[in-house]
């Protein structure tokens, strides 16, 4: 019988190969081969050749000099891309040409037509493979804002107020980062939380902080309109020298819902009462880094793919694109998705983020 | 010695006459012959002649059936003015040709035109005598916020996230009286807050709720921008079923800050703890009706007017009056205000609300 | 017609004589003849004779050198007493004397059976006139409270946890004063926010803390336990180096109810989100002292009592003597008050705080 | 290279064998083998014989009619123990006689005299083996008190205001479970924040209840004293009719701190804004279950035993039986645990608990 329980762990584990070994990369090895249940990063690689075989040293797993030897490995069950975003396309389309579930930190790639390939690969396959890193769908504060939402016990969602706030960014963060980078998560998880895309896209910018880089305009405020008519502002504070706060803010028509604060102490002293924030995302955020893997692990054993798809990687970098070029042009900029392929279609808006 | 102290008495009493004995009108009477020292509403009067005459019997004061007599009478020091907007031009007009401080009830007129008739009369005259109505200066909330914005402490201010939400209003409610009825409140507070003019508005609507008079759209989105270019957002929800809420989000340089809930019990109780919410602007803004016409009244005994003056009014007009228009136009507006006069000039911002 | 005005306004003014000229005498000087409406401190002595002249020729009021005189003149309608707390019992006796409406300073008197020689003046005199300062029956905080537990809504209030806590106290302070100086107020809101009497009361101390003078035992518990069962604990910590915070949550069978923060605005920054704290009683209770005055005023006015009266001063002092012997002989005190005189009962509880 | 990765992992999971297959033990083979890493339940038994293989059965692990056999299994690495309070000592002993790490559900065992002779058979085998279930160690509200606490930066806590709260209990709860059930939590996890042992215990009660079983003391008020003087109080309210909630107050020299609400959205509607509470203690500390397991798992294969040790199960039963008795006499009852042997000396408090 013992034998039994060793074959059925044997089944138990499922066997990953990481791309890109750098901070995230490493730090997904970590999580799943320390704290998750259910998978083993088996054996890692990097572009950078030698260094991903260095990284598996370390770690006591296999390394791989070139990453496509291991995506196409057949002890390796499912893949983990956590290469620079440009390399995302490639590793990506390996995996599903190799016919394996494989996880895409976000973005699924910089650039929507690179996204739309993936979806064409898809659709070629006719299976969903690839699954995109977008954590916040597994977060309690949007879950809970969800729940509230899809209950209509407070009828429907009018106005979004949302902010996404940090403490600094590097001075290489350019003008262009803003919506590039740090809200293409509201820009993914908004659309998640109201189940509706998007119609149009603005940027403008208020007075700017002197505590940035010189030139940097910041903050930046996103607006975004819903096919529906749902209006979404979102600040983007990247420097304000405080903390890193997510702020949402649903207006429905019988109610207002908010995020909670985080879960911190409170502390009266000094004649001050109040409690610690958080200053990274990994603070805010690091329930739901482990949800989201613990999630995909356990779909990938049962053989579908859980979370957010290639279409929503896709969608979110169609609105991104058109978030800059509103950014660039300061005019209101349409967003236009083109039909959703079959391969997509049909399935309960929610379902593809934590179903808590 | 008791003679003197009646004397003294009789010089220290500022004999008010009110003009418009409606449902405002009789609670300002109560208000100054109740509650508030120092000052007494000893006559009123009413466009409708008769029904002034019948209030003041009431209150067992004298009645004039023609507000201007009552404003002429030489028994009177000051006027409190609660008439009809469209009627404000009028007594306040003969108010300053009599040489009387005049308090006046929010708008100063509707029409910006008319604000600056009467700007030109004070400049004329080459007093100012006129105040308007605007208590938010003299809410603790605001005082705090302002007080906060002063001190520099927190750095400039970047971003201003504003609502205004309102349990229903009558079906007579129509588009346009967002801005320029329940709004107006916010043009005024926020351009003191800040201490500086605008330089355009825009006006969005996200998406309607149902619970209004259908055709309604609300809520609405005042978007202001300073000539320093501080960007506000201000929603305006008038229907909302809920509650009177008052929201004034003030993101800094290196801090945000927010008005205080208001000061209610908590109550854990059902398995839900928080507190009951005001659902009207007199519970809300109680203390601060109470506080402007105290400080008025006092400011008009030692000879000065103190509070909104009537370039206030008129800027506020103008800048509602070019949110109107973006409204109408779904466009953004310029805001201009012309030269300030002399007259209302080389005065700190904060000198023209409750000096607290 | 002015000149019946002018009657109507003599009348109208409850002539006020003030006894103890020290910072909090002066405080209400100032309060009722600047602030307030309907009174007004005509005059005012010291026990220190010269000295209420010299306060007086300030205020530009009359002086008497003898407070018995000032109490006996009938130009005054009414007395407030802020002499030293030894003195109360004679001037508050010599009001009742003169059938004088008195508003004392708490205590009424230091020594439970000084205030039973007031209560027996009134019972003689057949007339409540004599009026003891608890303000914190006027403050919101409490109102709300008690309004949520006379409801019934929530249940009987079975537990209550509350805090009197305080930056500092000056070097002269002792382990006594705890009881006999701060958690009186505490004795007498409870008592009045519960509508019963007090059965017994303890005193235990926490672990000392080292900011306060050497020796002294700080912070302090009392226990008190009502008539019905309701257990209170209190903790008094009068060195917090912190601020001055009133704590009182109460539990009732459905629900917790508790005291609302300060209404202060929200400061995010620095990585912490809270608010400012109070610093002191003035701060804490500014309306609440306000709110008092002016209901004595205006029940002054209309001849009756408003507020604590005599048997409520005494109840305070009996529970404070218990709970001072509790605290010396470290055992649990009966609190036993004697039969309530007919003059003092069938009065609602609430009757005897503020009407709100 | 595969094989090894075979071998290495079947080292790595710790073969668990559970004892006690009701609901909290299913909850733990579920929690386990679904969501934990590290850990496998590969076995269990329960005293009632046959039942426990018929759970095992549903599971697909090994089922044993004799928990001996089990425990004494060399396949079985490490061992539950979730069988009927009364069953723990029996299970724990044969645990350390076959020399393996045992978690045992709180209490050690109901009396203390249990709880000492497995004290003394550790000591006999010159090994710490057992683990006692008390999770609240590794619950974040707690663990941010401690560190708070351990800074040092807020002085030395003084007093602590503490609160069980519980919607309802079964008919067949009594007056002792308030302290032998629920409060033996307290009783651990305060002696482990403040890092020293209780000197005294009292238990007095509040005004009872309507709404629990007639008869039935509740709330209920536990007061510990420590061997330094801090003076704790906790409120044990277990029908409260309304929601799970556990405070813990913790008055410092120089500030108060205490634990965070639930971490809800906040929802203003009707007029009343707050957030919803948790109503049982699975929602309220399923992360603490949870983490107290993953760490106990790693510290076992890791060779030493993490977490509440023996010693801590007896020290907690000592208090309680101690509390027992002063609620049966409703007098101050001392609490004495004897010496602490060598084996359970020089380990730092925070040791034993969470690391954080």
């Amino acid at each position: 019988m013992e034998k039994s329980m060793e074959k059925k762990k044997k089944e138990d584990i499922l066997r990953i190969g990481l791309v890109g070994t750098g901070t995230i990369g490493r730090a997904h090895i970590e999580r799943v081969n320390m704290k998750l249940q259910g998978g083993r990063v088996t054996a890692c690689a990097d572009p950078a050749g030698e260094f991903g075989v260095e990284v598996a040293r370390q770690f006591g797993i296999r390394g791989y000099a070139n990453p496509a030897d291991m995506i196409n490995d057949p002890d390796i069950d499912a893949v983990m891309c956590a290469a620079a975003d440009e390399r995302h396309e490639e590793y990506v389309l390996a995996s599903i040409k190799a016919g394996k579930f494989v996880f895409c930190e976000k973005p699924l790639a910089p650039k929507a037509d690179a996204c739309k390939r993936i979806v064409d690969a898809e659709v070629a396959a006719g299976r969903k493979l690839a699954r995109v890193g977008f954590m916040r769908r597994y977060d309690s504060g949007y879950l809970q804002l969800k729940a509230a939402i899809d209950s209509g016990k407070y009828g429907l969602p009018l106005l979004l107020h949302c902010a996404h706030r940090n403490p600094s960014v590097p001075d290489t963060w350019d003008n262009s980062m803003a919506v590039e980078n740090s809200l293409v998560h509201e820009i993914d998880v908004l659309r998640w939380l109201l189940g509706e895309d998007y119609a149009s896209a603005e940027v403008r910018c208020g007075k700017s902080s002197r505590r940035g880089p010189s030139g940097l305009r910041d903050p930046q405020v996103l607006i975004l309109v819903t096919k529906l008519g749902v209006r979404i502002d979102v600040e983007s504070y990247v420097n304000n020298h405080n903390d890193y706060d997510i702020k949402c803010e649903v207006v429905c028509e019988d109610a207002v819902l908010n995020m909670p604060k985080p879960s911190r102490i409170s502390v009266n002293a000094g004649a001050f009462a109040g409690q610690g924030m958080y200053t990274d995302c990994y603070q805010r955020f690091g329930d739901a880094y482990d949800d989201e893997i613990r999630a995909w692990i356990s779909a990938s054993k049962e053989g579908f793919a859980d979370g957010p798809d290639a279409w929503d990687g896709y969608a979110c970098q169609v609105a991104a694109a058109a978030a800059s070029r509103a950014r660039e042009t300061q005019t209101v900029v349409e967003i236009a998705y083109g039909e959703t392929p079959a391969l997509y279609r049909g399935e309960r808006a929610e379902r593809k983020g934590a179903t808590s």
